[in-house]
């Protein structure tokens, strides 16, 4: 099929009041959405680029991207960042007679409005779930080393003294989480009980509860820029509207947030180590936005993915740990000290909201499964679990200067990869100037996973990188793909 | 504490006018609304029983329920219909000292107009899981008879091999989808392939997923009445209307449901053995609410929660399979078959709709936990399923027998019990006027767990019933639960 031509802005025949009452985002939003309700917009033509878009309108970026980011939640607008945004092919051209024909099928049209936003938020880790993962892929722990005979040995305990098969408690099982109070408050000095404590099916539903019990449809959320995809498809799956704010070395720009969003009802942060930069939260910023949550009334929400494996000191405290304001949802997960598959996370959510979060739950899927959840209490009780992290940050350390040693070897000069003081993947820098899609995508073709930043956030980025994940990978593999990727970018 | 005295009719004030512009039940709203905002009506203050505050003010008990269901999923009332209901913590009387003090910490009135609305239908499964099931609690299978030797076996060799441990495929593991697929066209009648088949964590998951993807705040579900509070909790926290159509011998009443609510956007049924009743849906019915979701271009929800459990002939063949227009939407579980702390389940989504209900899923929770799906492929594919369902039918059917036998020679005359035909429990009649409800409290207060029917309905049963779950239990147990029953109903 022919690739029909981007609309022209020209052809769009759009004009913005700067004078006028409602604000430039939400005329361009109505703008467009006519043009497409009116026909003058097909079914699957392709959107100039944000970028062009504003500077033929003369407007921010961000007025772009919000009237996009809207539309597309309205399921007007479909498409990726990487593969441009195009008018929905569920409206097509009326009149037509083949626009008829597809209308009587359901499909997405037949999709309530919640259905279509929530379709064209597809998380990128939709596509590339079930395959092994490969070097440089982020995210993935090092599945190598995990002790399967051990955790295969427990489970075969286990189903000799099973816990009840019946359905079990909503928050989860009783010892799991008793362990889990513990774990938080001694190694990330968190402030809870075990009742408290709700085990979720990782950190992803963690999200998505905090979403739906504390968000109302259109309500503002400070998202970190760049930040996390799972975390973008969660809220705005609840109907969030975004406010990117930005990250520098001290984590989360509060002061920027409140302008832009003096009274959002919520912010996402990851502050031990932001996703996908890496930089730690200064404690003065913690405290700032703490203050803010405070005054505003809104929530914090503490994505705590990886802060167990720190390499320079011990790891640092949680922002949960300092809010006596009852304003922080921590999320915590097994997925990257145990593995992905075993789908286990848990929630310390505020004591006032533990029975709103238990509904929530309830109605979402009831539980997590019951015999998983023995079989990690007995690890953790048994002082597995604390064994395993301590053993996988020593090897996750050697790995990480395996990787730097290469890049600097094979590629100094083209990558600007420094030591990530915690986590599972750096930031590698590129050229300025450098485009780091189109360094990905050639990457790709050489068999190398490495997602470019610019993917991760929705404003233009100042300089280009490649997020590079090295904890899932042996020595050798690391040095492999280095040279592959050499090869590729010469 | 002291229970603050129920609000008289009389002391709310209120003046409904039958002849009126707003529906009766949108006046009884409003009214109510106006008192607890006026803080005439306290918060925690106890309101009246639906069904003495309908003759009080003359008017069908329907509409009463239909106004607390509305003040309910907007925070302005909670309880349950056996605690009662009060008027919400979370809107004390305005202007006191304590009130302010009250709303300046985070609770209920720190949730979203969502959140409390979840926070208001919480299952009554939330306050029973993570206790072992006793007679007659229904739902939970013959978990005694579960082969727990061979499940732990198969998942000993599978972690020699085991699948991917990273992030997996959003609809599951394949050999799990293709078995799924097999099963459901050869044993269920049903027309998929692999492809629409969702790997789900159980039952309520797939209802959560459905009610999300396919309907919008305020769209109108018939819901059956009696029905499902499972399916009405996911119905509800995605903001739906239910609409409640009666069951009759032959199931859902789709000639009600067209008078109620033509423009309905979805019906929920479990066609093959209707919870809680029993009923079978005839083929006329099955046809009928077919052809009224074509017309109206409505999702069917066809909940086939025990279906595999048939005494009398071979299991019916699902409704999907009769669908020629991909309307309906089938839930399976294995929680009835396997057992409850497992919670997988399966969707079978008409093929335009699998994009949206993976991006649902991947923003939701990612997947179900891998090893688990991978040994549940290897129990079906070695043929341990089929043989495992077998034998429960077998079990399940005498268990039947002495239940029936057992109330016959103790509570003639009190217990109207009568086989069913399929599933894990039974309804047994009360004498017509007796309150089943008081009966279901005294039946816990000896120990015994035998849920009240009308717990299930929202208008008022002509005749009140126990609910009877018989598989779970050997029959020693279940004769002596009776015995237990007919001792406390004397």
């Amino acid at each position: 099929m022919r690739r029909p031509r981007s609309a022209a802005p020209a052809a769009l025949l759009i004009r913005l009041d700067p004078e006028g009452e409602s604000p430039l985002y939400r005329q361009l939003y109505t703008a467009l959405r006519d043009s497409i309700l009116e026909g003058r917009l097909a079914g699957g033509t392709p959107l100039p680029s944000s970028r062009l878009l504003a500077g033929e309108l003369g407007v921010s970026r961000n007025t772009v991207v919000l009237a996009f980011d809207q539309l597309a939640a309205e399921g007007y607008l479909e498409g990726t960042a990487r593969s441009g945004t195009r008018v929905a092919r569920s409206f097509p051209c009326p009149g037509s007679a083949g626009a008829r024909t597809e209308r009587s099928r359901p499909g997405l049209d037949g999709l309530s409005a919640r259905g279509r936003a929530i379709a064209s938020v597809a998380s990128p880790a939709l596509s590339r779930g079930g395959s092994a993962p490969r070097p440089f892929r982020a995210g993935v722990p090092g599945l190598d080393e995990f002790p399967r005979a051990l955790w295969s040995r427990l489970t075969s305990r286990r189903w000799r003294r099973p816990p009840v098969l019946g359905y079990g408690d909503v928050s989860g099982y009783t010892p799991l989480r008793q362990a889990i109070a513990e774990y938080v408050r001694a190694g990330r000095g968190a402030r809870c009980v075990a009742n408290q404590v709700i085990v979720v099916n990782g950190s992803q539903q963690g999200l998505d509860l905090a979403a739906r019990v504390l968000l109302d449809p259109d309500d503002r959320v400070w998202m970190e820029e760049p930040g996390y995809p799972g975390a973008r498809s969660a809220l705005m799956a609840a109907g969030a509207r975004l406010v990117p704010v930005p990250v520098d070395a001290e984590g989360l720009v509060v002061d920027r947030g409140r302008a832009l969003a003096p009274g959002a009802r919520m912010a996402y942060v990851s502050p031990s180590h932001q996703f996908p930069l890496g930089v730690t939260m200064s404690a003065s910023r913690r405290l700032d936005l703490l203050r803010w949550a405070a005054e505003a009334g809104a929530w914090v929400v503490e994505d705590d993915y990886d802060s167990e494996f720190r390499y320079d000191t011990r790891p640092l405290a949680c922002l949960q740990g300092m809010d006596e304001e009852d304003r922080v949802i921590y999320v915590g997960t097994f997925s990257k000290t145990m593995f992905p598959a075993l789908r286990l996370g848990y929630l310390i959510v505020p004591e006032p909201l533990v029975d709103a979060f238990r509904a929530a739950r309830a109605a979402a899927d009831r539980h997590s499964p019951t015999m998983e959840q023995a079989v990690l209490a007995d690890f953790i009780g048994d002082g597995h679990y604390a064994r395993h992290v301590r053993r996988m940050r020593r090897i996750y350390s050697e790995r990480q200067d395996v990787l730097i040693e290469a890049i600097r070897k094979h590629l100094a000069g083209v990558l600007d990869a420094r030591l990530s003081a915690a986590g599972m993947h750096l930031v590698a820098w590129l050229p300025e100037g450098m485009d780091d899609e189109a360094v990905s995508a050639r990457a790709l073709a050489a068999g190398v996973e490495a997602s470019a930043l610019s993917r991760y956030a929705v404003d233009r980025l100042n300089r280009g990188g490649l997020l590079l994940g090295w904890a899932g990978y042996q020595p050798d593999d690391l040095r492999g793909a280095v040279s592959l990727l050499a090869a590729a970018l010469r």
